[in-house]
């Protein structure tokens, strides 16, 4: 057969095998390993056969794509919570940036506290002595304000330990898990303790999670027309403590439907857990991250201030959670 | 050319074709009318031109999908609310079929004046009134079991003057726009006075919207391990209301960005419409439904109980929104 008389064929079969490419295209990882950050230890085996059991056509636990939600705090699940909160440190930062405005909280606590460096002062004014900084530092401004307030503030502050933007502090095997989630029909939602207008700012750029996905804690806001532009103001008042019991109700509030994955780090993540894995049926997955890399990261668990793990990690294996050997089971921490 | 040596162009132009078509289906309103139940005036050309701005590549207005949000009001806007709210009917017929098990209602209002019809002592009893008839029927049991009492009665409970499920009262033009925003990249949410969980168990069956995409009124809920079994129940304690300066403050709350066009119809959108609209900078559209319709659904406007059009008429002139005339806009109300 002559060249002449190919050619068309051969561009038939071009167009063809580019269909197939393109067609291909839509499972990105049919190839590569989804997640080269975790080892090919049980934890990376258990949430991969989850994710092959509810995707699969004809198993027998399949999910629809629109029911596959999946719900993971964020402090010490998606980033680093020590040495302290880090919404905690812009607590802290943002005292330190009022005070010359204030002058009165050289005598007062707990601001004195926070000017003077004095940590064991501060936690000795315990949950009320919080409150205060929390209203005083997040309240009494637009939402839109307070948005700019803390892309400023992330955008200069550093972490004391790794000398870097806590925003650079997230887990690269967790970013991979959630990508990995999405890759494969999963709507990913943060559901955090911390404030939900704190998150949203950035959960985007760094997570791929979109505002509307970021369930959190949130003062009061106020609905006010000034000089006829509308404006939502802060007021220093708790609206929802998205936290611990609180968890469950926050994912009913905003989402409506339990989801079938969850992943979380301390005990404020128990009822989350109970409440995603709990409901009997079909395939349902809960994950702890245990902190166990005091060379690369933070050692603790049932010992320490910020983000204990003790009720939880008793229930997990009862419960048949996932528990997430840090040191053991990610090849890498952070993005290099 | 004899028909053998054409054959494999010929396939290869089936292909090609193929190919095309396929192409061509990801944009499935490019040649046909996508809001075949508008009639082609000023309103159809507002929003259709709107929509063209924000989604055209270089178009000065041009807004990435990610932040193209439109927020739909419920009652008046996307279903009837007359001869009153279908919420209202739902908590009417609760008492009756509720009303075995309280004999004491017989005597007791204003749970008397429903039993007896007599809406005159029952609309005398105010908000008061009209708050313990919503937390009777709707508090004191779980989520779940709640979501199964809607969908029960909506699946027996018809409206009275068209004689259908209130399910099929929903407006056809309102479908197709929901639809085409869509089809344009558009995240569509409801933002309605009515109860969040009394919306979520058919608003994504009807509407296309999801559970995570509808934002409403609520009461209190409780997480409960009962029998190691994880719920939630619902407490008779108002949460947020949802409505007028509430709008603005649930959809902060639980979409987190500005939403680029608001539809509503009453009063009760007034917030919402001014929150998304007057912010200043690019094309966003504002929309009342002005129920003007005696003869194929209602007219009604300044003067109602339910879904008043007063101070958001005046608002529309002055702001520049799109004020949908029933009667002259719409082909057609409801799907055959």
């Amino acid at each position: 057969m002559s060249l002449v008389r190919l050619a068309p064929r051969l561009i038939c079969l071009m167009i063809i095998a580019l269909g197939a490419a393109l067609l291909h295209a839509t499972s990105p990882f049919a190839q590569s390993d989804p997640l080269p950050s975790w080892n090919d230890t049980a934890s990376k085996a258990a949430i991969v056969s989850f994710v092959e059991k509810v995707t699969g056509q004809g198993s027998p636990d399949f999910v629809p794509e629109n029911e596959r939600i999946a719900v993971f705090d964020n402090d010490g699940t998606l980033w680093v919570e020590h040495p302290m909160y880090t919404q905690l440190a812009f607590a802290l930062d943002r005292v330190k940036a009022l005070a010359p405005q204030h002058p009165e909280w050289k005598e007062t606590q707990p601001f004195k506290a926070v000017l003077e460096g004095d940590m064991k002062t501060l936690a000795a004014s315990g949950e009320k002595g919080l409150m205060e900084l929390i209203m005083t530092t997040h309240a009494g401004m637009t939402s839109g304000d307070f948005q700019k307030v803390v892309t400023d503030w992330l955008a200069s502050a550093r972490d004391p330990k790794f000398k870097r933007p806590y925003t650079e502090l997230v887990y690269q095997p967790m970013i991979e898990l959630l990508a990995y989630l999405r890759a494969n029909g999963f709507k990913t939602f943060i559901v955090s303790g911390g404030g939900i207008e704190f998150m949203r700012p950035w959960a985007e750029k760094v997570y791929g999670v979109p505002p509307e996905q970021v369930i959190g804690s949130s003062i009061k806001t106020e609905f006010r027309m000034q000089d006829d532009t509308p404006t939502l103001f802060r007021l220093p008042e708790i609206n929802f403590i998205d936290d611990k019991a609180g968890k469950p109700v926050g994912i009913n509030q905003q989402i409506g439907r339990r989801p079938i994955a969850a992943f979380g780090n301390s005990d404020g993540d128990l009822e989350m857990l109970q409440w995603t894995t709990m409901a009997g049926g079909p395939a349902r997955l809960g994950v702890l991250i245990h902190h166990t890399d005091a060379e690369r990261e933070y050692a603790y668990d049932r010992e320490t201030e910020f983000g204990r793990l003790d009720k939880a990690l008793d229930a997990a294996s009862i419960a048949g959670w996932t528990v997430v050997d840090m040191k053991a089971d990610w090849k890498q921490v952070f993005k290099d």
